[in-house]
């Protein structure tokens, strides 16, 4: 298939982007792009193309951008329920404690995603797997993390192999197991680390060996956090899955300096999570490293929180800068990379070029599939989005709408 | 027809809502709406209207949330273009004058407004009334004001009673030639204030009489503000409008108090719009007043400003609210009232109650439409969504995407 007549081909070309080289979107005016088996066999002018493949079948992209799929590096997919009930009384003054007197909070995600049987599970994170294809995204990482208990994380794990082979949206997985300190330990953070290293880690890499068949080995996360893990306990579980050969991330920095990033940086983490309170110090250990800083602008937004990411300080530092979504249902229930573009545009301060790659080939490094997926080169995998406009500036620019027009996943277009 | 199996019914009984009646949904469980003549014939619980109307085509509405549709009371609807490139330049640090000088701003809107044919006009403006639909706005205020000279005003405003009499989105025709002072005229203010009123509104009033057939008079609005109409140059448009029969609205206090509200107050005018930097007695007099106060998140949202509209003190002190989307090509190019809620919840401290209820009953008062839009009643235009959840709440708590599955304008159910 050739998809011509683009009036920008974005190909975001020679992988992963640093500091600032960020923005570097290889736009080819009158684009066209060829699809063989799946995968990108040439892109170039609209001109060269139709010349070199005049038999090919083709897809006129009607004068719109053409670009990768957006690829979001961070989501809580996998939940039951909602908290509607529990964003209404934060708005009509109610504390934290009568929150979670109110059966609030991620105590009550664990509660109901505990419940949850799997086709249950599997029906609602389908449901905003279609959104975010919808939205663009055709590549997601998705964590588990509201079971905090063995059998029930293995179960959001299943969900998401199973999620994923149905073809559509591609997902990484990542256990988060250490997610919240759960209320049957509440007292005992460092219990709950404990069972985390010596039962769920290694439970986990007998299922995989089991049940996880060619597949590599998943992400290991861990919310480092005043509240959640401190320091000294997220260290412990990143160096026991690392031992055990699993591939690392983190969430830190949301609301305490405690760390977390340069601990990321020395265990060789594909990346760092939210990052909003991270000092100089972390900024610089992580741009001296491959691990890729991932910020998170939806949850400050769904929290009216004023503070975000210093994004241009990490650009200035020399890091590498993602975005994502953060889709969960507490602070942030967004598919839409769309939108964390246009945050990204107002609170990160990024231009919309620089906040595209952060959400494609950036996105994909965070991940650990930038040589596949991220952008349009050769061989790589044909994931790509036909949009309505014809400047992709108009990401950022427009927001609370959907500019995605088609979406094309392995070569394959999918229903509106 | 009979629409049945709401989870939630949301009727907004009762004509607008003043200070704290805010939110007052008046939620029918399991409820349904007869819908005949392309008018509300009946409300009440799924049971009792299927047992009256037992042969009536029915709609399920599959355990979702029914609502009526939304009412945009503030658009800036007509335009040709975009401001793209002026983004970018905002977010590279580009200052006022280098962004003008490179052609920016709303002169550039205007160079394209005034070159712009009619069919290219209705064409751009078109697809956004498209996307408004598609996100449950039923009706939409739609102001000219991109002419600033007679001739390129009553071309805009062709273009929308022409878009209107489309069918689709209904459209409440707004005269805004007051909108900036034009470059012809940029260091004489007055000199353009005494055009306004005596050529242009006159020429509007001749115009309206050819050509609005049995429509009321549109609104005529004015932009009281720093840099744009003082106080006093506000008052001569507004007073010599009102002295020809048209009905009133303004923009005031975006960001200056210039004393707008208190004004539009004074002279009966049916709203008044943005009220960032609103002072205490300004907000008073509002209250005293049928005006009404309409917000405008997406504006500061789009530019990153953290000051928004003291929602909190106008319901206090018993004012009548509304929110709009100020959709236009500068600061805020979002169709979606979904968003506008999501913003009201977040940085106008509105519950979604408060916030569904200014996007629909009371919006309708600030385009004098509350007779026959905005509610679920007997007897009014039987305009209404059919969301995508069984929560109206979720309309706030999730952001960036369209939760509105099925609109239905004058009885009639839209294309998707
Ligand atoms: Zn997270
Ligand atoms: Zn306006």
């Amino acid at each position: 298939m050739l998809i011509h007549s683009a009036s920008q081909l974005l190909t975001l070309p020679g992988g992963p982007q640093r500091g600032r080289e960020l923005g570097r979107l290889g736009i080819i005016p009158n684009g066209a792009v060829l699809v063989r088996g799946g995968k990108i066999a040439a892109v170039g002018s609209t001109a060269e193309l139709r010349a070199d493949f005049p038999n090919e079948p083709a897809l006129d992209a009607g004068g719109k951008v053409v670009m990768p799929g957006f690829v979001d590096p961070h989501t809580h997919l996998v939940w039951a329920g909602d908290r509607a009930a529990e964003f209404e009384m934060r708005l009509e003054g109610k504390t934290y404690l009568e929150i979670m007197a109110a059966g609030g909070g991620i105590v009550s995600t664990v509660r109901a995603t505990r419940q949850a049987s799997l086709e249950t599970l599997k029906d609602q994170t389908r449901a905003r797997m279609r959104s975010l294809l919808r939205h663009g995204t055709t590549t997601a990482e998705a964590k588990t993390g509201y079971g905090l208990e063995t059998q029930s994380e293995l179960h959001q794990m299943q969900v998401l192999l199973e999620l994923d082979a149905e073809g559509g949206l591609e997902l990484v997985p990542t256990f988060l197991g250490a997610h919240a300190i759960p209320q049957e330990t509440k007292d005992n953070p460092q219990a709950f680390t404990d069972q985390v290293v010596s039962e769920m880690l290694p439970a986990l890499h007998a299922w995989w060996q089991a049940h996880g068949g060619q597949r590599p080995l998943p992400y290991v996360d861990v919310f480092c956090e005043t509240g959640a893990f401190s320091l000294e306990q997220s260290r412990q579980i990143l160096t026991a899955a690392k031992a055990l050969g699993f591939p690392l991330k983190i969430h830190a920095d949301e609301f305490d300096n405690l760390g977390g990033a340069s601990l990321a940086a020395e265990l060789g983490a594909a990346s760092a999570d939210h990052l909003v309170k991270t000092s100089a110090a972390d900024i610089a250990a992580l741009a001296r490293s491959n691990t890729v800083a991932v910020a998170l602008p939806c949850t400050p937004f769904g929290l009216a929180d004023p503070h975000y990411t210093p994004a241009r300080a990490i650009l200035e530092a020399d890091g590498l800068l993602a975005v994502a979504s953060d889709i969960n249902p507490g602070t942030a229930w967004c598919e839409s990379m769309q939108f964390v573009i246009a945050l990204a545009c107002r609170y990160l301060r990024l231009t919309p070029a620089q906040a595209v790659a952060a959400a494609t080939i950036n996105a994909a490094a965070a991940v650990g599939r930038a040589e596949r997926v991220g952008s349009l080169e050769l061989g790589k995998q044909a994931d790509l989005l036909i949009l309505s406009v014809d400047d992709y500036r108009h990401l950022g620019y427009r927001f609370g709408t959907n500019l995605v027009q088609t979406v094309i996943k392995r070569g394959q277009i999918l229903p509106a």
